[in-house]
């Protein structure tokens, strides 16, 4: 086996957690150290950890850099910015400002002559390349896409923020029935509230009222009132025993026609036990890529639209068209 | 729009007919015509029709050329020596010998300058795609694929090679409990048994006998011995009514660990009302992407592996970033 591909790590959630994870799985990989802009002191990884700042004393070392930060205040200025001096991978998930991400982190890879590979992940990512293969094969139809079972950070965030919510977590639900529906050729047009569910589960602070907070949170705009919502309250104890993971998943269907009116189905989905581990997992396969790329001279941002598969593998052409063809 | 893309179809079978029928969904695509080794006059289609001898007089109005013949005996032939000339696409599914044709392909692609996909289709294809996504996202895990439900042309022809059958075709069936069990995660070790099913209807010569039959398709080495096999007899008009259509479908699962032992699937399925129609729609998109090849100047063979999803797409890779990341 050649060189292990040097790979350090900025930021150390549950997305950095999952990376370092990953890592260990794949053994032509090599954790570098992890970077955060906490005190290096406090973070608990069996790799060398380091202060954010200190990063450029490794440039020379570090073949690609996982940007493990969040999509709203993170990612937006940490992009461009390592991409300046570091080959990236990231998992950018504001979809509606991916384009102009795009341009600002391809901008600052091409100066630094680099390779940055942006919004991989399942939501953009995973989701995104099957979008694209249903239309591509079948362009006479129509895309569904389903989310859930799980864990919505958004929409569990907006739970807490309700007076008398103490603690909250929310799951997204797809509906079998119009799954079943699209499964089956219908074509259905499906309305925000047939495609999902919301499930949520909420501690309640001292003194507040029951049915108060569940009027607050259905009846919320965007989030919940499009939705058939439960709300469901429990005591602390049950939410962090029964609720602690963060399961997700999801469903992209392609539904579409061929020749004489012929039904054709295509589907990918995800069920996901740990949504960072999974995410993180695909973040890991795109630096691979992401270094293979720098080593052939490229510069700039790239999608996983962009990238052809046998770049996610460490196996050769060769093996792959033996082995998986 | 740019110029279309100028493609032509070489053999006109089922193949071929998916492939004429998939151009038309295709507005950036036109079919330049259809070549044969069969006397043009006999050819049903709207496209010009020409004998396969008169293919060269087309070489600079063909941009792509479609190989839509079989892969025991017209593709080992005819993908190198078309690829010498043409930029090809094809759809070679002989799993164990695509290495030593792709050496082929590639050597005789080189030579003449042009781009040749081969061995695109669902299987391989398709799922050779999914297959690598689920071993470089999930390293730890293991692989699941289940074929139908759908037929399959080899189990029918060795049905229809059983002496006192007249007519037959065997469908694949997918077994729904061991599929449910990898759904489950439980990664279960599957006998061949276990997996599919295999139901045969027959049309009997006259004076056959029925058990006679039966035994000798059920109790047939490789083809059937190993499944569970049910036979069922029933008169041409009915075969004919009622098992004409050529359905097929399959599923590739993979089931992986990450982090600490933590559970995660990858599926992705396809449900195809007919089997020939939707590789056609293969073909095509992979068509528009040995064009994009052509146009950058690459040579050479390359199979479904080597190829970003973005050049199956007839859209911008700005377009694709804005509506399907």
């Amino acid at each position: 086996m050649s060189t292990p591909i040097r790979v350090a790590i900025m930021g150390y959630g549950n997305l950095g957690r999952g990376v370092e994870a990953a890592i260990a799985q794949n053994q032509d990989m090599q954790l570098l150290g992890v970077f955060s802009r906490r005190d290096p002191a406090t973070i608990a990884t069996r790799a060398p950890a380091y202060a954010a700042s200190e990063i450029m004393a490794f440039q020379d070392r570090i073949d690609v850099l996982i940007l493990c930060g969040g999509s709203a205040t993170d990612l937006p200025e940490q992009g461009p910015s390592y991409a300046r001096h570091f080959n990236t991978v990231d998992s950018y998930d504001t979809h509606a400002k991916i384009p102009e991400y795009f341009e600002r982190v391809d901008e600052a890879a091409k100066a630094g002559g680099n390779v940055s590979v942006i919004s991989t992940g399942w939501d953009p990512g995973l989701f995104s390349l099957n979008r694209l293969l249903g239309q591509a094969i079948l362009p006479d139809g129509l895309d569904y896409t389903f989310w859930g079972k799980g864990v919505s950070q958004g929409h569990s965030d907006a739970v807490r923020r309700v007076p008398g919510v103490k603690m909250g977590v929310q799951y997204t639900i797809p509906a079998e029935d119009a799954l079943a529906r699209v499964r089956a050729g219908e074509e259905p047009t499906l309305s925000t509230r047939e495609k999902h569910q919301r499930e949520c589960f909420v501690v309640l602070e001292e003194g507040a009222d029951q049915e108060e907070v569940r009027q607050a949170i259905v009846n919320m705009p965007h989030y919940f009132a499009d939705y058939n919502t439960t709300v469901t309250f429990l005591s602390e104890e049950v939410l962090r025993r029964d609720h602690a993971a963060m399961p997700h998943g999801g469903y992209v269907l392609r539904s579409g026609r061929t020749g004489d009116n012929t039904k054709q189905l295509m589907e990918f989905s995800i069920k996901l036990g740990s949504n960072p581990e999974f995410t993180a997992s695909v973040l890991v396969a795109y630096a691979r890529a992401a270094h293979r790329y720098a080593q052939e001279g490229a510069v700039g941002a790239k999608t996983v639209l962009d990238i052809p598969f046998a770049y996610l593998s460490p196996k050769s052409g060769a093996a792959l068209r033996k082995e998986l063809l």
